[in-house]
């Protein structure tokens, strides 16, 4: 049974193998409420994963520990039992989907892991994966339904209690449930005025749905950018225990979670991944009764692909009207590049770049077309350009890349 | 005169204001080293500058007080003394040239300062302050030739000693050098054993070229990625110190800097802006004894334009071989897309963007060409990868975006 004294023991027993993350205050992130970050994306393996799966492995018999551990992952948990693993000198296989990131199946394999790359999705890499485990008789570490690993990430509720006594509320990230059953366990059992908050992301709101509806239930289609909470069905132990000790849970979107990462990254120099902005989302855009209260956001994670962290930050900057394209039809004479610079110029825009296209088949030969890019304060910023260009008398074309 | 009492008092006065930054075991970064991150890109305001404009401040008298202060800088220096003057309750009053980027003149704005654009470059608006401060009388903040700005980011050093007692060497950036002269000092007083190490970008090595020629030399001009630190001319007092006190200052060209601002992203979930990085760098490429030793690499700041950070990012991945684009002549008939996409996938890498281009001015009317960007695992896999394609009949007519 999970106790106060089981997650105590997990504090004591991983002390050697994790970090304690850093709490810190973010005074920027929204107008409401009282922000304070949890970073466990700065946990070693880049995720809070690792508490569990170290917790899972040093409770584990010599007779199981000789037999070596299996999990299947392409994310965070790959990650955390390889290296828990690594810690304890005994052997993790990880079975993965072969559709998985490149860069994820190498940090993976890096930590010490034997890698067994599946053809197929999920549930063929889980099918090999419980096949092996009859065969071997190596032990599967449940990446959230198990009560070990629900006790490791408890501990991070600890350290929330330890290091801001006065806390009001904690927003916590929901895929299958193991994190926030932890911490809402911990801190209930500690503090039970401190409000405990789920977030989920609305492509895949099992637990959401699960909470709202009193009982387990499978969502058909999980689809989300906030990949590490990709979960169709919440587990029996964390759906129980969310019922129990959660306040509330609520969704937010894609865009939400794709703003969320950007400010993370400009105000609070830290880099999250999808699951890890979810609390982040829930404060910045108001979704949860934060107000004046001292809230901690758990960050959960930062392992994203830098390329799709290149496509958000682009994204985001257009969305909020920073990053603005213009084409402009010109006629082929002198001076027009020059006083359209101007305009921009004196409406304190700045040009990031420009492109001269000659002709196309649609013009006139003596015409060309001026893309510009440039850095915008807002979205009413850029309008104000347009409107002062078109009434110079210059035909912008098109106002996207 | 600067003594270890003046930075412990700074340390104390400091507390208020100033995050005790995280200090981080990055155990990925290096080969070679045993790395540290001293992390003041976490500190408030994204930089360590506000521990000395803060210190400053402090110890102004109330009539100075009354009177405000001055500064000039489009960068952390701005930030950090408009932040430290609020929270004092005094008047900032920020020059900044006209070409600064909109995010850091808003930034600098939200924490409460009045700003002067300028127009013209810094020059012109370092004249500009100084022609304000004969009139108003204000206190003219020095970015780093000023014994209380030095002593308050000397605090970081007394951090660094208390974080890891053991500490073998520790890398600091230059720009003006009022960074490492505190860091040093500080260092040196209490543990002469530990070596200092200085690192600036190649093409603003003002300090470096001062350090080895033993004496104060100016730059005929500054050029690198990491803004921070371009600097034409070090400061008498910050070239004393770092004479009597450094172990050795090296360079890093600007490829380098931004393989480490890569790394610290995807390793270490860090921001950090060009200044920042350079410590890592440093290490990350060998330029300093560090083998086996314990050694802290400062990231002095996290600022960068998220913009840059875009760039940075695709510009690693290419380099290093992750990131990969094919431009193959197809002729346009059916099952050529399917094997190219099965030779490729056959050969592990991810295919993350198709694009069909039909016909084009040099191609025969049946001919097209397909455009293939693919995640690869280094440039010796993509080498692999052309090869199969070549050998299986298809033209690759560009291996470039």
């Amino acid at each position: 049974m999970l106790t106060l004294g089981k997650i105590k023991d997990a504090a004591s027993v991983l002390s050697d193998t994790v970090r304690k993350t850093d709490l810190i205050h973010a005074q920027n992130l929204s107008e409401h409420g009282n922000i304070y970050l949890k970073v466990e994306n700065l946990q070693v393996t880049g995720s809070f994963k690792v508490r569990g799966a170290a917790y899972k492995i040093a409770n584990l018999s010599e007779a199981e520990k000789a037999k070596g551990v299996i999990a299947c992952s392409a994310g965070n948990h790959a990650q955390g039992v390889a290296l828990a693993s690594a810690r304890n000198n005994i052997k993790s296989t990880i079975f993965i989907p072969a559709t998985a990131p490149i860069s994820k199946v190498e940090a993976t394999r890096k930590l010490g892991a034997e890698i067994k790359l599946i053809d197929g999705v999920y549930d063929d890499a889980y099918n090999a994966c419980v096949e092996y485990q009859k065969q071997t008789g190596s032990t599967f570490v449940h990446p959230f339904d198990d009560e070990d690993v629900i006790a490791g990430q408890g501990t991070i509720g600890l350290e929330i209690l330890e290091q801001l006594p006065d806390v009001d509320a904690v927003i916590v990230p929901i895929g299958g449930g193991g994190l926030i059953a932890g911490i809402a366990f911990a801190i209930k059992q500690v503090k039970p005025s401190c409000k405990v908050y789920g977030v989920q992301a609305q492509g895949a709101g099992s637990m959401y749905q699960s909470f709202v509806n009193k009982k387990i239930l499978e969502l058909p289609v999980v689809h989300t950018f906030a990949d590490g909470t990709a979960v169709k069905k919440p587990g029996a132990l964390t759906f129980d225990l969310c019922s129990k000790y959660v306040d509330d849970i609520i969704t937010v979107t894609d865009d939400e979670i794709a703003s969320a990462i950007l400010a993370l990254m400009e105000k609070q120099k830290l880099v999250a991944e999808g699951a890890g902005a979810l609390s982040v989302a829930a404060a910045m855009f108001n979704k949860l009764p934060i107000e004046n209260l001292k809230t901690v956001c758990l960050i959960s994670g930062g392992n994203i692909d830098v390329n799709i962290l290149s496509r958000v930050i682009n994204r985001g900057l257009l969305k909020s009207g920073r990053l603005s394209h213009l084409t402009i039809e010109l006629l082929d004479k002198p001076g027009q590049l020059k006083e359209v610079s101007a305009i921009i110029a004196d409406l304190g825009a700045n040009v990031i770049r420009v492109r001269h296209n000659q002709g196309g088949e649609n013009t006139d030969i003596n015409d060309c077309f001026l893309k510009i890019s440039m850095e915008t304060k807002n979205a009413e910023h850029f309008e104000q350009i347009q409107k002062e260009l078109t009434r110079r008398g210059y035909k912008i074309t098109s106002n996207v890349q």
